[in-house]
This record gives C-alpha cells, structure tokens and sequence, in this order.
C-alpha cells in the first residue's frame, strides 16, 4: 500500500527530527558554552518549525484517508493499525491549533519563565502575576481548540496523558490526600534531625556501582552530570542520563536510578516500532512510573540499599546498611517539592494538580494564588511557606505555560507500586536477585508487560493489560505503611 | 523588499541546519556510545535530505529572480548584493545536480569507505579496487553536471575551493616539486633518532597551557578528545575542538593549535555574515591556511615554543626550549601524511593531487595506481613503500569520493606562510609578544585581513586583498629554508 508507505517514511522522518531536539536539547544542558545560548535558541527553533510543518502536513490527511478508505480494519497488521490509528490522533490534534496560537503559546512561555526567573528571585508573586494569567487565557483558548470545550483541564491533561480525566485524577489524588497526611504525621522525624554529608567521591563510586548492577554499559549510555537530572535517548540504542553531586547527600544516587528507568523505558521497546510514531514512551505518568520504580522499589529497597551503603564504604564513606536504609526512607515534611520525600512528594502534587484545575476552570484567580498555595501546604504537609520564592513560585512549570503537566509526577508514584507488586507477585519476591545487584528479572518483567508496546496502548489500558486493573494507589499506600515507625 | 526577506529567512534556516548537522558529527565523534551508530545514520540522513531538498528548493531561482530583476546592481547593499550573489550560485550548484546522482553518490561513499577499511586491514589494494573505480566514475558524471565537461578536476576543485583550477594548483605546486625534496634532503634527520615520550599528564598541561594563550575560555569553547581531531562549531560563539593523546609525542599540542586556527576563523566573521549564506569560511584552503598558521608560525615558533618547554617542564617532563625547537621542526621523510612534518608533510599532497588529477582526466588507471604512488614516494620523499596499507590505502578520502580535496591542505602551508608574511611586515614581528604568549596582534590581524569577510571573497581575492597578491609559495618555501642546518 504506497499510502501506508509514504505514512512510514514521513512518520520515520518525524522520529529523527525529534532524535536531533533531543540532542539538541541533551547538549544544551550537559555539554554546550554558556556563550552558545543564543544561537543555540535558533536552532531549536529552526528545528521546531520544521517538525511543526511536517506534524501538520496536508499530505498525512490524504494518507489517511487513502489507508483508511482501502484498509477497513482488516488489511492492516496489528502494528499498522496503531500506528494508522496514532497517526490520525496526532494529527488531528496538531491541525486543531492555529498556527498563531503556537507561536504566541511559545513567545508566551519564554516570556513567562523570564517573568518567573526574576520573580523568583526577587520573592514576589505580584510581579509574576500578569505573565501567568496570560498563560492561563492562552492554555484555556488552547484547551477550546483541542476539546468541547467544556472540561478545558481535560484537554490539557490529554496533551501528556491520552484519555486521562481530571475526574479519574481526583479519584486516585483524593485517596492520597486522604491518608497521606496521617502516615506523615506518624512517621515525620524531627525537623531537628542532622542530614548526612556523603563526600562527593563517595557518591560518584555508589553512582557508578548502582548503574553497573542495573546494567548501564559505556558502549550504548552515557553518565554526565547536569544543573538538573535528567534522561534523554537519541534512537533505541544510545541513552543519556545525568546526575548531580551538589548537595552532600544521597540525591545524586537515587536520581542516577530515576534517569535509568526513564532510559529503560525507552530502550525495552519493540524494535519493530522503532522510527515509527509507536516508538515512544506512552505518556508522561507511564514513564514517571518507570523512574519512580527504580528509584523507589530497587534504589530503596533494603537488599539493593545495603549494596550502596558497601560501595560508600568502599569509598571511604563508612555506613552501615540499616543506617542508609534509614536515611533513605526518612520521612520529613519540607517546602520544596524536587526535594521531598517519597511519602510527601506526592502531596506536592496533589496540592499544584487542585490548584491548576481551579486556575484553569475559573474558580481560582491568579491574584488569589499564593494564599490558596499557602493554605494547602499547612493542610496537606503541615508547613508553613515563609516567602513567594519557596512556595508558589518554586515550580518552573507554568511559568512555561505547561498545566496539566504536574499530575504525572504523583501517579508515577502510583503505577511504579502497583506494578512492582504485580511484578513481585508474578516473577516472585525480589530481595535476594537484588541482594546481588541482579536485576535482570525486574527490567525482563517491565519489558514484557510494559515496555514493548510503546505507544500503542495508553496509560490505563497498558496498566489492565499488566496488572489486570486501571488506576489504584492502593499498592502506594501499602508501600508508604511500611514506613510509617 | 519581499523577495530579499524571504531569500533571508530561507538562508537562515539552511544555516541552523548546517549548525545541527554540525552538532550531530561532533557529538558522533566526541561524545556518542558506540552502538548509537545505526541510529545516528539516520538521524544524520534525514537532515541531509531536508537541507539538500531546502538548498534546490524552487523558490529560490523565484526569489532571485525578483531581486535581480528590481534591484539591478545599485538597489541593494554591498553585502546583499554578496548575499544575493552567493545565494545563485550555490543555488545554480545544487539544482544541476540530478537527485539520483546525489544518492548515488552518498551511497557509494559509504560503500566505499567500508570497502576501503577492510582492504586496508588487509594491505590489499586489489579488494578496494573496483569501489575506487565506482567513485571515480561517479565524480565524473558529477563534474560533468557540475562544469563544461572540458576540466572535470576542476569542477571538482571547485566543490571545496570556488574558483581555483588545476592549472593554478600546478603552478604552486610544481614549484614545491622543483625545491622541496633537496631542502628534505639537506634537513632530514637520521631515521634512527629517537622521538620525545612526553607523558599525557605534561602534554595536557601544554595542550591546556597553549589554548589559554591564544584565548580559549570555557564561556564559549569545549576542549576535548577524540580519535581524529578536529573543529567545529554551531554559531559563532560556540566552538568545539578535539585534540588526541595517543602516541607520546607534541602531536596533542600542535593539532591544539591547528585546530584553534580553525575555530577563530569562525568566530571573527563579521557578526553581520551570522546565519546567511556567508557566515562561514570562504574555501577549504583559505580554512586549512588559518589551522596551519597557528600550527606552523605560532605553535613552532621559538618564542611561543619556549613557553610550551616551560609549561612541560612544570608539568614534570623537563625540556629546554631549544631542545623543544628543535623536536618540533624535526624534518624525517616518512610513509604517512598525517604524521608529517612540515616540509615534507606538502610533498605527500603534492602526489594525491597528481594522482587524482590522473585518475579523473582518465590518464591513469586504477591498477597502475599503487605503482604510481610508490613511484611517487620515492621521487619525491626518498621513501620506499612497503606494502598498500602504510601506502596508497592510508587515506579515506577516495573511498569517500572525495576528489579536490587533497590540494587545500598543502595551499593551506603556502597561504599560512603567506599571511604571516604580510603580517609581521603591517604589525611587525611577533617574537616579542608570542614569548609573553600575547597573540592578541595575530588574532586581530587576522580578523581584520582575512576572517571578517567570511565568503565575501573567495580565496585568491581574498588572498590578494590580505597580502596584494594571489596564491605564492615562495613565503613557505622561505620559511621552510630556515629548517635547513
């Protein structure tokens, strides 16, 4: 079918255009100039255009047609018909926004995240205000082109997670908003409680060993250290994950894990999907859910954690395995979300995913923000935000315009327990493979069940199909009891 | 006026595509995972065929057309009529050559260069034959679209260096032929002298030592190592260069310097040239000149020289200056180019472009080639060859189709000895400044007289208005005399 053909060869064009803006952006933040900034700011916006024209093209509409007219839902393979079916859902979606709208959706958020940055800096929200109601009016104009309009946080939601609802959200969120706060208030440790200095050396030898044992090789990944960790892949065969050392502590460690698993994800994907529209993590909390796996359930389990604790040792760093252990399940209810925890984090989140529904939905204003942010920290983490800089104005994320984006991160949370258990249940207990650093069995189990589909199926369906149900934080709430002393 | 904005825009972008292809071969070589390949052939494809469908596309003879016929020669700027006159010829370029020749060509460059590596593993001429005689026939073809089918080396010639000819490439090169190999002759060591064995700690510290001098910041260049090395950049204030630390000698230093030469000719193009079709270096030689200038003129100069013995001697390999001198202008006839000397290091150019001037005039054939080029060597070198591998297969640039090429590396001695010339008779000698390791006067004089321009002139212009005259090898061989005991 020459239709599906030409289908092929643009949608393998479009998967390397976004292989060079991974590049493009992985450079940008681990190895480029400072002076580069700006040119580098063309290129990405050259890039950007490119991809944009080719997303839209009229052509891919009369392919469609063409396969959809001569293929019913017969003639297809299985793959072809996702990928027919993905294709006609992207590209639906991407003609559906004016092209104006785009460009001010970006000159927005630049402006925004300046706006924020020196907001930020300086502590005051009133100054940040005006840029982020504009963002609002346009995120809501957005949501009206995307969707009816008539659930417009929805549409945006949609934008990183197909097919989830603020509704379903507020279900799982709510449970946790529910019961979290009393599993904090019996496990929080004194705020008093001195933090370990692991000398960077130290982490760098535990860093290394961690990724060895979950199997990073220097023939097909890269370790480099970054402001801000981070994952990105160039193709199925060349991942690149970053860590950072600046804080004396463990965080370096368990974010390397949390950047494995996103490579992971990537990487375990069905080769056949490869240069396709398929070839991709599914969504935003499907991948966050592989991040959070590795960092929560390996990273932090005791027969894994007692290998980092040998590896600093080793290093010189002389800790005993129960005494990391601790460290890395201390519960301690703080103000800055990239920092929590993993019993508060998600309160974090469950706090920003009511704020920007209510933003969205009209039933918060702007100028009405800080306090509601305030308010909800005392109720949901029982702390109190001294200034704008370490409350409302900590987040980069709509500064750039990118509401809906926050969920993700909790109901990563979420899926990484509830597949963790399924995964125990079904290739049994995982202490003792672990206790040797021999975690094959987990990434062969999460390859099977989850990886290779790629995107051909979304985040619920995938969840049924791999542990026999949708959304549940049960299993996360199970995993935080464990914690509580 | 419309047209022009439009031809402005177009050029941009093919100039941000230019800069992410050059991002895509750096981090290939400098920075990917080895099992990345296949993937990055892709990646690196895909852009190829949008800039080459974006360099014919048929707007631009539109747009041409437009300006040329409302503006005449008085209507535009100076640097738009260059704009504008560049932008035809490069345009009058792409389009006469017909697209399948263009695959065909890539194709059998890589085809080539993957027979070549084995037959070279395998010192055997005779397999990398019949995929030489492929790419001699396709240049052919090419330069028959490319010129008048009369001079078909020089249509090839003029794929890297615009406006020279083999005639005029003769005319230097002839007289490098007539007084080169008795100055070898009279200079050449025993070939039994020992080489230096510089530890990598002291070569580093030299390498690091040398580039602070001339003025490398990491603000806005990244130094690092790579199998070959090389330059580039992505914009002008973002410039990348490799050096190696392979084989215990000065190599690491030198090709530092060489490849410094290579990155200020792009950084000094006046910023006005940025992201248009002459914000890059006019030709292939006018860019090899800038490497071999601060290779050849300040790199072995005795004053900067002596700091390099300095910085190797606190980096614990003590050397006196003079013994230094003397190691780096070491002239020892040998089997391969890339570990030339400087005066012998023209001498093997010299053959490669009699060779595959002969190849393409169809003079000779491919199975008198290696004879040839044995015969060569020793007429001009005084070498024996034993065998093809350390012989004729040396060098990728055939098996890659790459004819024309060879000559811009030994016009890049005669032009840099030309330069330096002209510039210590306008801003006087430099021994003083170089000995402080202040090259502040060579930089400046070489953005004013050469860089500036980009490819405003093209290389004998540009060369005539740097120094009032065109191509001379005298300087060189002047500077070459000096080598002789």
């Amino acid at each position: 079918m020459d239709a599906l053909d030409a289908l092929r060869g643009h949608l393998a064009e479009l998967a390397d255009l976004s292989s060079l803006g991974h590049l493009a952006a992985w450079d940008q933040r681990a190895m480029m100039p400072p002076a580069g900034a700006p040119g580098r700011a063309h290129l990405m916006a050259t890039l950007e255009q490119i991809a944009h024209d080719r997303s839209t093209a009229p052509q891919i509409g009369e392919w469609l047609e063409q396969i959809e007219a001569a293929a019913g839902d017969d003639g297809l393979t299985d793959v072809d018909g996702d990928l027919v079916r993905l294709a006609r859902r992207d590209w639906e979606q991407s003609i559906r926004v004016p092209s104006d709208l785009a460009v001010e959706l970006a000159r927005a958020g630049a402006e925004g995240q300046a706006s924020w940055q020196s907001a930020r800096a300086a502590s005051d929200f009133a100054a940040f205000a005006p840029a982020l109601r504009h963002n609002i009016e346009l995120a809501r104009e957005l949501a009206a082109h995307l969707g009816d309009g008539d659930r417009p946080y929805d549409a945006l939601l949609g934008l990183y997670d197909f097919g989830l609802t603020a509704a379903r959200v507020q279900e799982v969120f709510g449970r946790l908003a529910e019961v979290l706060p009393s599993l904090v208030e019996q496990s929080a440790v004194d705020p008093q409680t001195p933090r370990l200095e692991v000398p960077v050396a130290a982490q760098e030898a535990a860093v290394a060993g961690a990724l060895r044992r979950v199997g990073v090789t220097p023939d097909s990944w890269r370790v480099d250290v970054s402001a801000h960790p981070f994952t990105t892949w160039m193709g199925p065969r060349d991942t690149r994950l970053t860590t950072r050392y600046e804080d004396g502590q463990l965080e370096s460690i368990l974010a390397a894990l949390h950047e494995f698993g996103h490579g992971l994800y990537e990487r375990q994907i069905a080769p056949e999907l490869d240069r396709t529209n398929l070839g991709s993590g599914t969504s935003m909390s499907m991948h966050e859910s592989q991040s959070k796996l590795w960092e929560n359930h390996v990273g932090r389990h005791p027969a894994f954690a007692a290998l980092i604790a040998d590896d600093l040792t080793a290093a010189g760093f002389a800790i005993e395995p129960p005494a990391l252990q601790r460290t890395l399940e201390l519960v301690r209810p703080s103000l800055i979300r990239v920092s929590a925890d993993q019993m508060t984090y998600p309160l974090h989140i469950v706090l920003r995913f009511e704020l920007e529904r209510a933003l969205i939905e009209g039933t918060l204003d702007v100028a009405d923000l800080p306090t509601a942010w305030n308010d909800g920290m005392r109720r949901l983490l029982g702390v109190e935000v001294p200034d704008d800089a370490s409350g409302v104005l900590q987040d980069v994320h709509w500064s750039s315009g990118a509401f809906g984006y926050f969920p993700s991160y909790a109901l990563g949370c979420v899926i990484a327990a509830q597949l963790w258990e399924t995964l125990e249940s079904d290739a049994g207990p995982q202490a003792d493979a672990l206790g040797t650093g021999d975690t094959t069995a987990v990434a062969a189990w999460l390859g099977e069940h989850v990886h290779r589909f790629g995107r051909r199926l979304d985040t619920e369906p995938l969840l049924e199909h791999a542990t026999g149900r949708g959304l549940d934080p049960e299993p996360f709430i199970r995993h935080l009891e464990r914690l509580v002393p």
